[in-house]
């Protein structure tokens, strides 16, 4: 019995005060439950995330049907919706999985016949590892050998000095976000935080904000002009939004998700003065700074750019996320991350640390993965060779891959795809006949979630709706990776356009 | 910088709008931030977790001296603050670290010499990830193949079904415990959710209620009669909190923590119709199942209770956690763990599901690690003999530990330790002079963290105060873990006792 699917998802979005209509649900009355939907925190209830909701539980029960030999059009789903390279055929790269390997069993460092970069280095994990083994608890913020090599890293990316002691790993870049977003609950004046987020945004953060009680302010991209961030919306949305709430912190994600843009180094510039001009605690999510792929774009970091205009604007409050999870890697599964914080209330940062202290500590070999990342082989040394031509193979191809995605989109009828200058994803938009609006109301969907579901249950893709992200009204999007491999990428484009062609058909008149 | 220390703790407890007369705070005026002190999240300035708090703070400061030189009266810390058995020289399992480096490095599948059970083991569990992977994102509760084995594991254990999809794999036990708690968020009638918790306690607790804003109900456990849980005084605790809150959950830590009594099937039986009475969700806090040492006890687990007493009373919401950070495995670092719910109304088990979904998944290595937990080698393949004697070898040696430590405890003047039955702690109760009582307030701290600094600074011993997880009003206790190897225990203990001597001579008259 698997509760989370979209039955019940339905059946929630009812009136539960009336649960006898909905046979589904009434397993036994709500009264007998310490635990029901009347008495259960509001704000779960509210939260939601599209890039796990019900159209990809749905695929996910296609995968079993499929398993169980059930007909269908098409022989395999194509999980486009979630930035999963590896499940997508990217294959490791081979000098963090033999680090890992050799700090898991260290008789590899010496019996196997490893790089001995990769051994020196596995020691070295172990060494700063309490009893020389991984399954020792590490400092809550992570293990400070590791801590001082981001901090290099970060030197090294912006020419500007980092302190090892502001940098905190985590168990990926999301759990960082959270923390830092929760510093945030407060209601000033009888009236709640509100954080600026992107319009369209990665799920996370709404789901976050809803379920924190923080008002979430949106502040819509210019699809029009390659979904830059216009500082005229962020003046807009900030003075709407001030009616109601005690706007506290603004969100950037660069390069964009779902967006795929990579803002100007200017672009930048102005966004820290309009923070600085309204005291905000600036969100930098920088998980894709290694994925950069148009001509004429390139990854500026926050942190550098205020380092480089200096006074009165570089004292703003600015924390930094990463993961080994996107990039060259796509180690999702390992959950390695880390922030950067910058500014921050001394005061705060403790109190901050002090709350993450009481989870332990992020996954030792996520560590390992963080560390392999921020300090990658050096020229000369052993493992440096394969390295850079293994993680040249990744982003080379995912560039090939979002060129393919763009012009395959831009040909179809009714679509527009903006430039993926980086980041992994594509976020056209399309049109939608008026007969296919009227159908999508009639089953209660939006309806670009009608366009979603009919693609995936005719075709076995699987995208993500735009309006799990957020779109302009009476616009419709959806998002896709383009890390399907570029044979899997091209088979699906084309069964794509088939599915378009078939679907603008069947709903014109 | 690092300010996570005990100077600046000192700071943050005064006023801070009075922040001229602090000067290590005034690293610029408040004023100028967003997040400063006054409008921080004010649940985040209460929560406290004491196992990584000032004390063990001041002990990496020393770790950090004597590595530079510095003339202390010992040589080295020991840690006894926290349950971290590898960093106290436990050795791994064999069979849990092959089969991670397998999945990891897949090619020592077939290269390495690995026992065919492992390289069996290391195929199906790559075979459950995406692309073969154990880079790609698992499912948010967890890999099936994983979930099947812990639904497995407890129907042995309990000889009652499990449903593998009541089973949630997690970043440890705290994720999970947490995840739960959160859902209790909420104000009826005005009032908070209060939930009962144990004193003295696991400061997880505290620490999670103080975060999510729940008020915490303390029952007291029964010190003379061997920390047992006394149902007169659980009724007595939920009278008292009624007044100010709605008590909607129990928690029951079993075997305990910090305090290592065992409860006896017919104790368990009583809590379960405890909790049924009062319609209580019942958080189950198993993670020491494994840590049983005393004749005559058992672990019992509640789900097994609570199938055994049945109808009307097994029909509660219950929740249980395991992980693989204590037990026999102590693999702290590897984060991996899980719960089962039972009894849970389905819609509320499908909200909680859709908010970890937002968390993307746990460590796939971690979770790899709970697989070799939940399916350990059986009688007659390759691995199950060195399996087999390294579990024996390590519980075995704790139960000689936990007896030589409260042997010891029991022979000093002024202290009264319970037998350790289970777990990985001893909680002694000890008397203070007078004047030590009188020396401690003139420092602001309470006595058991006079005492507890004192050890520390003039022997390297690092426990934790009783006040940390809570304690009687006049009583004081300190939690030492049982995990320093034999001869280092020894040397630990006969240091405590010269300490001891010494300060009750400086404080008695």
């Amino acid at each position: 019995m698997d509760f989370n699917n979209s039955s019940y998802k339905e059946c929630s979005s009812k009136n539960l005060d009336d649960d006898v209509k909905l046979p589904s649900c009434t397993v036994r009355t709500m009264a007998s439950k310490a635990i029901t939907i009347d008495n259960i925190n509001p704000n779960i209830l509210k939260l939601e995330y599209a890039v796990r909701g019900p159209l990809v539980i749905r695929a996910a029960e296609i995968e079993k049907e499929l398993e169980k030999g059930a007909q269908k059009p098409f022989k395999r789903v194509i999980k486009a919706n979630i930035g999963d390279a590896h499940a997508m055929g990217q294959t490791p790269i081979t000098f963090i999985r033999q680090v890992i390997s050799c700090v898991t069993s260290p008789e590899l460092i010496e019996k196997g016949d490893y790089p001995e970069d990769v051994k020196q280095r596995a020691r070295e994990i172990l060494g700063a590892c309490g009893g020389n083994s991984v399954g020792s608890y590490t400092s809550s913020h992570g293990i400070e050998y590791i801590r001082r090599h981001v901090a290099e890293y970060i030197e090294r990316r912006d020419g500007y000095p980092a302190n090892w002691e502001d940098i905190c790993l985590s168990s990926g870049a999301s759990t960082a976000i959270k923390n830092c977003l929760q510093l945030l609950c407060n209601n000033i004046g009888g009236k709640p935080s509100g954080v600026m987020i992107p319009i369209p945004q990665y799920p996370l953060y709404s789901a976050s904000l809803a379920e924190y009680g923080l008002e979430q302010v949106g502040y819509y991209l210019d699809e029009d002009h390659q979904w830059g961030l216009d500082i005229e919306e962020l003046e807009r949305a900030l003075a709407d939004a001030s009616k109601n709430c005690n706007v506290r912190a603004l969100v950037v994600i660069n390069p964009g998700n779902p967006t795929g843009q990579v803002l100007t180094r200017d672009n930048i510039e102005s966004i820290i003065k309009f923070a600085h001009k309204h005291k905000l605690f600036l969100f930098a999510d920088e998980v894709y700074q290694d994925n950069v792929y148009a001509e004429g774009s390139k990854f500026f970091s926050f942190k550098k750019v205020l380092r480089e205009i200096g006074s009165p604007f570089d004292d703003i409050e600015l924390a930094s996320f990463m993961t080994v999870s996107k990039g060259y890697m796509g180690e999702c599964g390992l959950r390695g991350g880390w922030m950067e914080l910058v500014n921050l209330d001394p005061h705060v940062q403790a109190h901050l640390y002090k709350c993450i202290s009481a989870m332990l500590c992020p996954s030792t070999l996520g560590q390992t993965a963080v560390d392999c990342v921020a300090r990658p082989p050096l020229p000369g040394e052993p493992s440096y060779e394969l390295w850079i031509r293994e993680k040249t193979a990744v982003l080379d191809s995912l560039n090939k891959r979002a060129k393919m995605i763009v012009d395959t989109f831009n040909q179809m009828e009714g679509f527009k795809c903006n430039i993926v200058q980086g980041a992994m994803y594509a976020f056209p938009r399309f049109e939608l006949p008026p007969k296919a609006i009227k159908a999508a109301a009639a089953e209660g969907k939006t309806p670009d979630t009608f366009y979603a579901f009919r693609l995936l249950e005719e075709t076995g893709i699987c995208v993500v709706p735009g309006s799990g992200f957020g779109q302009r009204p009476g616009t419709y999007h959806f998002r896709t990776t383009i890390l399907p491999q570029p044979e899997l990428l091209k088979e699906m484009l084309d069964i794509f356009q088939a599915f378009h062609k078939k679907f603008t058909a069947e709903f014109s008149n």
